[in-house]
């Protein structure tokens, strides 16, 4: 099950907030959860769960996103109690009411029967909506390339879904071949983490999928996956999110 | 001789000139040359000049650039007649009128003592102000890189500067072990050239350079001459230019 639930805070115009409170906001995540699971994240190599947020002149959109059933009952569940009507951020004394909660959810069996098995488009635009960025040979990667985009959504897809090791070399290379950045808008970011700076980047790109339809639905399939697994770096810390253009669809 | 000669034409707000006029303009310039100069142009492997549109909101800034003392001679020197007080379009049929010339020149030797002997920057600001794309492996790369950004500029300071071959392997290779790309920001663009259309760039990149300053002042060197030349492919037809951050200077 693939889970998304958008609390939506008040944002206090004096704080002047942005992405690098999404570290703080983990905390907040991690204080809910149980010590097993805690234990569990810690020592495994799959990270079932992401999160961003998204500002608004008056509101911030906290978006947190499971993979597993799991992670759902782990995470979000504990978000949705309704006793729990403001989120404390320790660390700047700070306050953010929840206005509203939206949960929406979605089974694998379902994304795969919208988006795997209905004709996918061969274009589509990708809008890094929170900092962005990947790691190659120790070093950090900040710009997506087709190769690191469809690379780390495969890792991830393999890790979490309920398919065992779905994707392999063979259909990366296929991707390689087949997909074509044909026009970007992209900045670099300074995405500050606990004390050090990422670089990263926002922005978009669209992207076209030549050869088989087939491998067009694999990729809309594996790209619908994306909006809630996040791609690149430390996903679980506000990084990595993106929305698919929806109007370009079909 | 580095030469450089804006002319300021009148923006026709209603005709929503953009910079797909560069091929038009560059039709201009080949009326003033003499036969002889073109015949070379066409057959050489040297392209001693380059220009580029700038908008402004009731202005156009046509930068002609020329790299040599015969281009200076050959495709300057005509437009500076004050006997030309217009720019006529044919292909649109659209009289520009000319509101004022401004010509700076710099000798090769200028360049050197202000740019090579004297201690450069580690950072540098790039604004790429035209279409910008390179070709590698007869495909078109629409976007920067150390590679291809200093590959460029060294053959073309090869081709038209006093100096023969200042530039080779070696010196490319310190290129991309020293300088990172640090900040972008960068937006494709589809450039009409003659019914086609070319992926390029718009935007800007900050680069560092590490290593020895003596490294440094030949990047800065070369920047600088590249301001003049352009980079990349069609610098002839108004692609490819750029300039430099001044401010961050020093």
């Amino acid at each position: 099950m693939l889970s998304r639930l958008q609390i939506i805070l008040n944002n206090p115009k004096d704080k002047h907030l942005n992405f690098n409170i999404s570290s703080l906001l983990q905390g907040i995540i991690m204080e809910q959860i149980s010590y097993a699971f805690a234990t569990e994240l810690h020592n495994g190599s799959r990270q079932p769960y992401s999160h961003y947020v998204e500002f608004e002149s008056d509101q911030i959109i906290w978006n947190i996103q499971t993979l597993t059933q799991t992670a759902y009952e782990q995470i979000i569940a504990p978000m949705m109690q309704e006793s729990m009507q403001s989120i404390y951020i320790r660390h700047k004394n700070l306050e953010l009411s929840i206005q509203d909660r939206i949960l929406e959810q979605c089974s694998y069996d379902q994304l795969r029967k919208e988006r795997y098995f209905t004709d996918g488009s061969r274009i589509q635009t990708i809008h890094f909506v929170s900092p962005t960025a990947f790691k190659s040979q120790g070093e950090y990667v900040f710009y997506p390339s087709v190769h690191f985009l469809f690379q780390s959504l495969m890792m991830k897809y393999d890790a979490c879904s309920d398919d065992a090791d779905l994707f392999g070399r063979e259909v990366m290379e296929h991707f390689e071949e087949n997909v074509k950045v044909i026009r970007y808008k992209l900045r670099s970011y300074s995405f500050q983490l606990e004390g050090t700076r990422i670089p990263s980047f926002l922005g978009e790109i669209t992207i076209k999928i030549n050869g088989p339809q087939a491998l067009v639905n694999l990729a809309d399939y594996l790209l619908a996956f994306g909006e809630y697994s996040g791609v690149g770096i430390k996903c679980g810390i506000g990084m990595g999110a993106y929305k698919l253009d929806e109007r370009k669809r079909g």
